[in-house]
């Protein structure tokens, strides 16, 4: 099932993306509730899946009138999270490989998982574009990530149990200013800046992905391939994440965790290729869709 | 003015630390207005001050009664901000220079600075407990901060018109698991755990404070002196601070930026001494009061 928002007659509308059309997941709460419900409420609510299967019955019932796809505009599948995004770096050997004969170094992989922030206002939706402020930063860059999105949250949760927390799957595009990334030393600054987190089309529920680890990731620009790898070439899997992740930290539902990218990212590339206003950047994951983001000059 | 919020009848109630007492900021909202009003929402809606000087003269013309002191309980003044708390590391030179003695290093003092975030789940109120599981961590520490709160947001600010944004300043004790910081690298993880940001215990508006870099700060554990310094002291100043943070990074009314710790941490004494179980840690700052909290085992 494929869980998302959109916006619809100039508000946000949780729904389902199905064989129908796109279903408003409204449509199968009781009367009288809250209009302004989020799919960010629905998943703390745990009802996020059975209102998308509900939605699905009455669609096939002739009960439920698809939303007209050409007066829907999307946006991320939760626009705004409830707190920031939880990200991991170097998780990809090949990517900490190219890190390293890009800048002259011989930093072993890490033996924990490095994980990061990007501030929940950085979401943007499909089609949105990446702001490019040249007085900001010179060194704009991509990383295609596969991203995990709690159902259940906890905390100490164990390895073993991990995935039974997992609603499902989307795609995080993990826009970075290198420059600024170096600069302020901690990584949040040059990865936290406006619309620097495109996120969706949509949420890919965890029953449909038979195996998150084994998933093509791939990444565009302009139509030119850049990234293309693996997911099963993480070095610490989803289970392991979250159970670093939850250590002592609780998890939420609606959480998400963007689980760290692959090589071939602008910045290691030879010589170095970063985004230019109006580039086209399409990041892809198996069973999930595509994410595309244009950049804009601001 | 003393802004915040109290646990009262099982409720967080958005109030005025006055002269009479703990006066209900909703006291003075329109009828109607809903109950659940939270201070984050009135600071949003740029109504915080105004509401805090109304409650003040209707208390003085005897129209409102102070909240009972003996049943209300403390709570941090945004007891959960809309995205992580903002923070920055390595703010204050004889701190750096305790940290390169205690490990060996001779790291220069940073060039920009180092911006990284605490969730927002990790905020805790005055006299609330600092849980310590021995299981995730064994190096628990202290650090006491002046925070920021910021009134009007805004993207691009110069450090000119910078004190203009702030609402006020509060205390935050930026609490660190120094094993999971280091194992981590990032410093996001050994600082985001459950309970690891104490703040308050109110918010004092910016009118109050005539200069925030001229504030004695100050930490005990169990009464003994560890920490004592000047805001006056810091590497990069409020000014600065809320322009590196705001540059393509709009800056919300509620976000909290914490500004960095003086010398004096657990982990860089001679020998080292962590936090153990039940040690109460006093912030102090000056101008703001005192913020309390007891380490408890898990």
């Amino acid at each position: 099932m494929k869980l998302g928002t959109i916006e619809w007659a100039g508000q946000a509308v949780p729904v389902c993306f199905a064989a129908q059309g796109i279903l408003d997941l409204r449509a199968a709460l009781p009367a009288g509730s809250a209009a302004a419900t989020t799919l960010l409420d629905l998943i703390a609510g745990g009802q996020a899946v059975a209102l998308g299967q509900r939605v699905q019955q009455m669609a096939a019932a002739g009960e439920l009138a698809p939303l007209p796809a050409d007066g829907v505009k999307p946006l991320a599948p939760i626009p705004r999270t409830a707190r920031n995004v939880f990200c991991l770096g170097r998780n990809y050997a090949d990517h900490i490989q190219e890190d390293n004969v890009s800048r002259d170094k011989q930093t072993p992989p890490p033996e924990y998982p490095q994980f990061f922030t990007k501030p929940s206002s950085a979401i943007v939706g499909d089609g949105a574009a990446i702001r490019y402020d040249e007085r900001v930063t010179r060194r704009l860059d991509y990383e295609v990530e596969l991203a995990v999105v709690i159902g259940t949250g906890g905390r100490d949760i164990n390895a073993a149990d991990a995935l039974k927390h997992v609603l499902g799957y989307t795609i995080v595009n993990d826009v970075t200013a290198r420059d600024l990334q170096r600069r302020h030393d901690q990584w949040f600054k040059g990865k936290g800046l406006d619309t620097f987190c495109p996120m969706g089309p949509w949420i890919v529920t965890a029953d449909e992905i038979a195996d998150p680890h084994a998933l093509r990731l791939a990444l565009s620009v302009n139509g030119e391939p850049r990234q293309d790898a693996s997911t099963g070439d993480m070095i610490f899997r989803i289970p392991q994440i979250i159970e670093s992740l939850s250590a002592g930290l609780t998890l939420e539902p609606g959480d998400v965790i963007a689980t760290g990218t692959p090589s071939g990212v602008g910045y290691a590339m030879n010589p170095r290729r970063f985004l230019a206003a109006g580039d086209v950047v399409e990041c892809y994951v198996q069973g999930i869709g595509r994410l595309t983001n244009t950049v804009q000059a601001a």
